[in-house]
């Protein structure tokens, strides 16, 4: 059995050994064939029949202005590129879109979309988002061009090859074997006091395993000495580009020192209101949707089978 | 049973709510009782006992010309940092170092320190290695300074703020379980024709699962088709800032087609070749040490514990 994820699940072949070929991808980008899916501001072009919003090159690459495609991958044959344009205005007038074509955030979309979609999005979201954000080199703050279909940046100045980032991230939900709950929070900020929990989570640090994050960030945030940690299962989230790594965890500890700097509340949850609350039965609390890995490590602990 | 890798094991106590603090922070980097451990030209300072080489602050900061310390975390109420003393000429004689002390590179080191020194070595080498190749802003490309001891960077000119990166990579071995072998690659490069095999690995990419990079790199590096994969464990890899994540993977197809661009070999080696290699028997077949992950992936293989 493997769990794919939303976000997961992209069937493009990312071709990586064609795209280090400059005159295969530049063929390829002038393609009649070639399919090209539109970034505005980081929301994604959806077609007028609600799915993404493919579009051929002429479209759209002339509404680039400094933004090269970015080559996600083959289908069939098939090159796959996406493109910013968020430097257009009026993107809907300047496409001529068909009535109900628009540009959506992509987690709307993504909860929407069947999986592959999603993938794509995933893939296309991250990348656009991080060549917005390095345009320049960190090393000598000169600025960077995109090479290799968008798989490297490189300094215009120093020798410095920039690579796209993701953030690996752990996320557990922390089982009382011994009084059947789970340990869930609320994080401080926007969505506190809304009634929604769910499992800690906090990006891995530099010298660290997976397995020292998780009991880092359980004791951090909760006070809660984690002990066995397991993993579960793990989804990209191009919020902007995390990995979440999905993991469950046996306290050694019970008692919950909160860091109300990050967290507005902390608390054990038992099975039964824990299985209310995943099926939407609770009017208190409120739990993450299938969209968010969250959810299949709660559902996986409801079910037994960790 | 939980395996703990070189460079993992770290057992400072990264205090992520002090270092938020600038009072207690500025306390922390001028107080007499603090540890600084100098790293020079990213080689790691050991002592003449052959052990981490822990300064007082005032031997170390001045030497810092531009870096700040980075506040690594505490141990017994003590405060530990890393100086990056890079600039200096010649820092033996700088430091007035003893006879036997001497940086050195932190690999070397760690095939010989205890798994707690490998995994603070981990940590200084990363974030200080990280330091020295962000002083420019990606986004608009002026200079950024650090801040909450070196766990962002903050550009002087626009609001971004930039953490410090850690790159997840599959790092995966393959098993043909009808024929019981399994999967190792020889790099192209400088370790080709050395005997040299481990498993093969790759970065994650965006917008991809844990599993889908495992299959997506096997796929390109040896042609194999890979199902089922299970998660063995994770090691922190400074060289510079990985996260790697072992897997095993049941091979679904036999037949190679290597990627010459990457790889110089790749081959399926059976249980017993690989026991003798791995014990370091066979004179023509080298596999990594007890420092990778790759060796103890392997050698769970060996143990029929996959």
């Amino acid at each position: 059995m493997t769990l794919i994820h939303t976000f997961a699940g992209n069937p493009l072949d990312r071709a990586d050994a064609l795209r280090r070929k400059d005159d295969w991808l530049d063929a390829a980008i002038v393609a009649d064939t070639s399919r090209y899916l539109p970034l505005w501001q980081l929301n994604v072009l959806i077609g007028a029949d609600g799915q993404l919003g493919w579009l051929p090159g002429a479209a759209v690459t002339r509404l680039g202005e400094g933004a090269p495609p970015v080559f996600l991958g083959l289908a069939d044959g098939v090159a796959h590129f996406a493109q910013d344009i968020s430097a257009t205005g009026d993107p809907t007038h300047e496409l001529g879109l068909p009535d109900g074509a628009r540009f959506e955030d992509c987690r709307a979309a993504a909860m929407r979309l069947d999986t592959a979609s999603t993938g794509i999005i995933a893939q296309a979201r991250a990348q656009v988002n991080w060549h917005r954000r390095h345009g320049f080199c960190s090393v000598c703050g000169a600025r960077t061009t995109q090479a290799r279909g968008g798989h490297v940046r490189r300094c215009s100045a120093c020798s410095a090859e920039h690579f796209p980032r993701t953030d690996p991230v752990a996320i557990m939900l922390v089982i009382d074997r011994e009084q059947d709950r789970c340990l869930l929070g609320q994080p401080a900020g926007p969505i506190a006091r809304t009634g929604f929990y769910s499992a800690l989570a906090g990006f891995i640090d530099q010298g660290e395993s997976i397995e020292e994050a998780v009991r880092r960030e359980v004791l951090e945030e909760a006070g809660v000495v984690a002990g066995d940690v397991r993993y579960h299962s793990s989804q990209p989230w191009p919020f902007p580009s995390s990995l979440m790594i999905g993991c469950h965890a046996t306290a050694h500890s019970t008692e919950i020192t909160m860091d109300p700097a990050e967290m507005a509340d902390v608390a054990w949850f038992d099975r039964a209101t824990v299985r209310r609350a995943l099926a939407g039965e609770d009017p208190k609390l409120k739990l993450p949707g299938p969209i968010a890995i969250a959810h299949h490590l709660i559902r996986a602990w409801l079910e037994e089978s960790v």
